[in-house]
């Protein structure tokens, strides 16, 4: 891993080169030989005032592709740069999710004054998804899609989407409407492309519609799209009319971001706005340090029962000595039970319903567990104690697994009643819970057999 | 949520009914106005029976659709319960990829007996697909795809794919092949449907071509395919001939699998091969009790760290009470910085290159931390004990966060080195090892400063 290596000059380095020497020629065929998305991630490499040249020299066909997959701080920062002609003209040619997302992210008076400067017709697309709720289906559709009506023919709806698929940001899908837009039905281009062409549309058509209201959550949207399989999820309003489409690359950022969201706050990490290569050491402490605190003082707890029962630690010291195994195991156990539920439940292979049903499996599988566990330290407890202090910590060890194990696979389900991110259920604070009542059961339990007190 | 709600009836319950009647319009009704994989989820929660008879009376075509949706040991058991001749032509029906999935997963015996009884060609096919090594990029591509050449004009790609498009799984991104089979460029079926139909294909394909060999991991196709956005992704062998197409739908199965698998290998779970709604008791006990007898053994090691410092806890019993915040803050911040790596590594956002770069920020990161972490701990400590013991725990605290940060940080990196998944530096493997060097690192400040020895 330390050796040097011999490495061809990145692309990145090209573009420096291509851009230093004012190669204009060279820079154009680098950005037709490559994927926007890789463009886009050299850019970042490349000191600020590039990124403007860049840009600037630039009046390629992709300039707008490549700015579509710059991270959003990198698309805001470049957006200052340029002039206001410049910018309006940048996200004029973005697709209108895209636009949106961008002017969202902006100061609201650059946004109003970028959004002003567009033709009519984009100021009102633009507008009215971002009226639509964050993070709402509704905010990440586009409104360029492409729709046929059922009465027409194979031949006319062909026709018609030549005409007008130049608007529309995929047609791999085509939604067969009435004449108030209300969605009946879907087929694939393929589909058509292979019909007779004089058949009608609605004798090909699908009726098993899967569709999304715009008001409901882009995780439902994702979800949707995942579960059936779909190019592209159409978005309807109450009365079924088609508003706008996702497709499934929307949706595969989506995944992404919310599944490094639920790993995050599993490991009690704040939610980061940059990649973990972009966070500032400022950023990573912000949002390490909350609750790193926050169960410090938990812990405290922790401290408070060991020094409850001071008493009985100077009576049996040996009793310190099997304490980290068992609060450790009932923590590990609530640990493993915890994210078995927050994982099914952001996969919707569980829903909150199913507490019960899971709750007693739970029972089942943890007193199973703190068997073994128990039979384990038992063994230890005999072996380098005597049976008195094997047999309490053996029960000690049986009643904090199955605690743990019980409030592990319980609080994910607590939240989600709560409307809070059943990942909040940490390794961390599930550990730390765990570890106060399970030095009181411990000692609790070691006392009253041991006949301590 | 306990609640009793009056519930319309699902669609397993409708299911059933019409089996159970045997009403065989109703049925063949229900199958057409809902999702194949709604079905196929429903389909799960009738009795085995019903499953047989489902697919016995219902010579639909969409079984196959269905059958290609259900989880994979519901396939296997259906398999078996069909007479050998029905089994085969459902084989048949299904796309390569699904087909070559659920052979993989069959005794070798009844497998065989199917691949021998298909046709020919199909036979080919699936052998070779079972050749590829298990979770390669061969095993789950189709051989079914649409190519064009690209001295044919647009007039005559289109009427090549009207012909031969009914063999391919999708035609919405057509490759351009020379006559032996090398990938030249990609275009979309729509960018062909607009293009003027005298033009040659040569003059609209694009030349950044994304591909992936056959030989290479199926999560590196996925991979791809999100990073770049693509429908499809072609597959080629070592000479650039395009072998097979990866469809986005079979990486998003993909994402969500391993991403499952990284979550609970985090949480010191086995890997599952069902979902937590169909897993048994038994397959949950097992994959849980693995890790945590081994971590009883990690804990054993801290239960003598104490042991060993005994004299020191009979001198100030007041150690004792700080030593739980101490320790369960080094977990806590190795737990958190393990899992930004895990995650940042399993998005391709970091490398194992990066390990430098990123221990150096963590240096910095943690050392905020301990300062932060010692801080708290002084004020409490200074506040119930003595300066003297402040001083000792305030010391400890940034040293044990500062090493636990470090060493979960460094754990993912090393896991990978030796070619073992990063996402085994689980929160409880991290808090197991941290508790032991940190009730090392904590007693033995103590005993320094306080001069106990």
């Amino acid at each position: 891993m330390n050796a040097i290596i011999e490495e061809s000059p990145t692309l990145a380095d090209r573009l420096r080169d291509a851009l230093e020497h004012d190669a204009v020629e060279h820079l154009a065929e680098l950005i037709d030989e490559n994927p926007a998305q890789d463009i886009a991630l050299a850019l970042g490499e490349l000191p600020r005032q590039h990124w403007h040249a860049l840009f600037e020299r630039l009046n390629h066909e992709r300039t707008a592709e490549i700015y579509a997959h710059l991270p959003t701080e990198h698309q805001t920062v470049l957006l200052e740069q340029l002039d206001p002609a410049e910018a309006t003209r940048l996200i004029g040619e973005l697709s209108y999710d895209d636009a949106a997302a961008v002017l969202d992210e902006l100061e609201d008076d650059h946004a109003e004054a970028i959004l002003a400067a567009l033709p009519e017709g984009d100021q009102q697309a633009l507008s009215s998804l971002l009226a639509y709720p964050e993070e709402s289906a509704g905010r990440i559709m586009t409104p360029e899609f492409a729709t046929v009506r059922p009465e027409w023919t194979v031949a006319e709806a062909l026709d018609h989407l030549r005409e007008h698929s130049e608007i529309a940001e995929t047609v791999n899908t085509i939604f067969a409407v009435s004449p108030e837009g209300q969605l009946l039905g879907w087929m694939r281009l393929k589909e058509l492309l292979l019909s007779r062409p004089s058949v009608t549309v609605e004798s090909r058509i699908h009726t098993d519609i899967v569709s999304i209201e715009a008001q409901e959550d882009q995780e439902e949207a994702a979800r949707r799209i995942s579960h059936y399989d779909l190019d592209v999820l159409p978005v309807v309003d109450e009365r079924g009319v088609i508003l706008g489409i996702i497709t499934v690359d929307d949706v595969l950022d989506i995944i992404r971001d919310e599944t490094t969201e639920d790993f995050h706050r599993m490991a009690a990490v704040g939610d980061m706005p940059l990649s973990l290569r972009d966070a500032s050491m400022r950023l990573l402490y912000r949002k390490r340090v909350g609750w790193l605190v926050i169960l410090v003082l938990v812990n405290l707890l922790s401290g408070t029962a060991i020094a409850f029962f001071e008493a009985s630690i100077e009576a049996v010291v040996a009793l310190v000595f099997f304490l980290p195994m068992v609060i450790a195991s009932g923590g590990n156990a609530g640990a493993q039970a915890s994210t078995l539920m927050v994982r099914a439940l952001a996969t919707g292979d569980i829903q909150t319903r199913d507490w019960f049903r899971m709750a007693a499996k739970e029972v089942s599988v943890s007193a199973g567990l703190g068997i073994s566990m128990a039979a384990a330290i038992w063994l230890t407890g005999n072996w380098l104690g005597n049976l008195e202090v094997a047999n309490a910590i053996a029960l000690a060890m049986f009643l904090v697994v199955l605690f743990g194990s019980m409030f592990g696979m319980s609080l994910p389900f607590l939240l989600t009643r709560l409307r809070l991110d059943p990942a909040t259920a940490s390794a961390p604070l599930i550990t730390s819970v765990v570890d106060v009542i399970g030095i009181i059961i411990y000692f609790g339990v070691a006392t009253a057999i041991l006949q301590l007190a």
